[in-house]
């Protein structure tokens, strides 16, 4: 089958195996090893989508079930999808929006039809099923959408994760029975199988076997230690087909993504940058730097010296924290544009070093500098 | 004397006696008459120095009061001023701090040493004098610096108002005498007298025999009734010196700058663009539009369809309804963006009627659709 969602290998760094590639999408290519800002109702928390452009990225992610609840698929349908309405001429991902229905369900409200839960918003009743995930995800437009899935809380024993995995595997099958729009959206199928190597060799098998643009892993980064997350990623990843796209989600602390693409993953998408950036934390190399802090009062150098973002260029650490001392919006757009510009940066890092074949090196001068490293233990890398 | 603030004449109209002029300041010209956009806390609410830069501001207003308090002007200074602070390289004014502290101050807390007060952030004491007000906007940096003066409230009995007036102009004395940078910070006087129109004679007289780069109209549009205002304006403006910039502190309603304009006014300042656009409210040819209301809930149309802006060229009011009611940044960006830039766009178009001998007619035309028009019965303009 021709899938309207595309994906080349460039090239395997020598000394990771990491992948460098492209994907291609009815709105355009974007590079991989890719972050995906996260724009949850339909814009980049803070930004312009001139501005998440001018940082370099090729695509965002979007959220099913906040557009679902607010402002309904059917108007987004009628605006002319999300792209022309939140003005963003790039790559869109959307999730099935499992991730949050499974976070405001208790598990009585799990059962094979779907899921039962309540709207944050007004507490009005509602059923997710695969089908109705897939309508919604139809009328938003993204070029990537998400199979509807059922993502584990950790922790959870054998028996739980083993009925969820197999229901994923039945929910792709309705998922891609409702897909209306094949042609111009890529389903991606989601691994499942919380913590346990051999649900998640069973449901990579089970996922897989289907014919998809694409494949995620999901019910990882959910709360586990890192020992726990880089051995569940580190079994998986090697699980899944060469020639599509693999997509880690939810993830985005430097550590992660650098330790991901190591492990042969493409594309990943997080709330950090954005989350950090609102409260007035910032990423760094030397890891996180909470720039409301008394102590950058009177720093007059940029926040995160030596970073050649637009907030760095032309602003002092004294002058955001000053904005958020007194409430202002501009300190937000500051600190999030950093985050979300140190981040996109920080993949560029990462493709370059797999086509020098050297983001092995780039590995050890990160964690040699990142404070709070977690130096993956499970890492396929031989040195 | 050479004042480092100059003002040309480049026209007048034929049919209103607007005056088309330029002023010009150690950090470039702008044209007049000008809407100066609110940067109360060192940051134009909502907006980066770039957007209000291609919105076309050749000057902004800051808050000596605010910047006072936090971060404190002695750190505005070690940052390199205000200009750098904020990276904003063309012109800047300050205001006294003046209108604030009255504001939080009692009657018996108006001394004639100066004004007791208390922080509106955190209760403590201080008192602002003409010296105080001066040395921090000398530490600031603004082009423009203000007198402190006594903004008497609405309604005030005459007795009131002359004691007040009679101390502006002692304060004025003061403030020259304590302003250390009249090489690169031009001072301007303010004129009071609250509604009488002999003690706005008196102010005028006294404060105008002060030879300074330009005077201000403070104490109207504080509450009164527009016949009030427009009465005590059409009063004044004549009584102001011809070869200086007058600027109509506080002002910023389409009607009253419009008005203002035929007055003679060249300078406007007004924090409603940016409050109405925090709140979901634009401004237009026709009045006042709440964004956030339903009847706009499928509306694909801009916010102000025929608008040029940014915000109308590129986004729906479906959209940025959608993001208000989300509680999303990005919306109040868009909102805060059309207004500043109707505005400004309003001046454009009053600098070209001038230019044209045509004010005359674009104030008929614009009163014809503006709804809630408060046509100005002591206007100048015969017809």
């Amino acid at each position: 089958m021709q899938h309207p969602v595309k994906y080349e290998i460039l090239h395997i760094c020598k000394q990771t195996g990491a992948r460098l590639g492209r994907v291609t999408t009815p709105h355009g290519s974007f590079m991989t090893p890719a972050f995906m800002p996260v724009g949850t109702q339909a814009t980049v928390k803070g930004m312009s989508p001139e501005e998440v452009k001018e940082m370099g990225a090729g695509i965002i992610l979007s959220n099913t079930y906040h557009l679902w609840m607010r402002p309904g698929n059917e108007l987004v349908r009628k605006a002319g999808g999300l792209h022309k309405f939140m003005n963003w001429d790039r790559s869109i991902l959307t999730d099935s929006g499992g991730f949050q229905v499974f976070s405001l369900a208790t598990p009585k409200d799990i059962v094979e039809e779907g899921v039962h839960f309540r709207s944050h918003i007004d507490g009005s009743k509602h059923l997710l099923t695969p089908e109705k995930s897939i309508e919604i995800q139809n009328d938003l437009g993204a070029d990537i959408i998400m199979a509807f899935d059922e993502c584990c809380p950790y922790p959870s024993t054998h028996e739980y994760a083993a009925r969820s995995q197999a229901r994923t595997t039945r929910w792709l099958d309705r998922c891609l029975a409702a897909h209306k729009k094949a042609d111009t959206q890529g389903l991606f199928g989601i691994i499942q199988g919380s913590m346990f190597e051999d649900l998640r060799k069973e449901s990579a098998e089970a996922i897989t076997s289907f014919d998809l643009p694409g494949y995620a892993i999901g019910g990882i980064s959910v709360g586990e230690p890192a020992e726990l997350f880089y051995k569940v990623l580190n079994c998986t990843t090697p699980l899944m087909p060469e020639d599509k796209p693999r997509y880690l989600m939810g993830v985005g602390t430097p550590d992660y993504l650098i330790e991901g693409a190591i492990s042969g993953i493409d594309m990943f998408d997080c709330v950090l940058p954005t989350r950090l950036g609102r409260h007035g934390t910032i990423l760094t190399d030397e890891g996180r730097k909470i720039v409301r802090d008394k102590k950058h009062e009177e720093c007059f150098e940029p926040m995160d010296p030596g970073c050649s973002c637009y907030a760095c260029q032309n602003y002092s650490a004294a002058y955001v924290r000053h904005l958020f001392k007194a409430g202002e919006i501009f300190g937000m757009r500051l600190a999030t544009y950093h985050n979300i510009h140190f981040l996109l940066n920080l993949m560029e890092r990462v493709r370059e070093a797999i086509a020098s074949d050297s983001l092995g090196d780039l590995r050890d001068e990160f964690f040699a500098k990142y404070a709070g490293a977690r130096y993956n233990p499970y890492s396929g890398l031989e040195r």
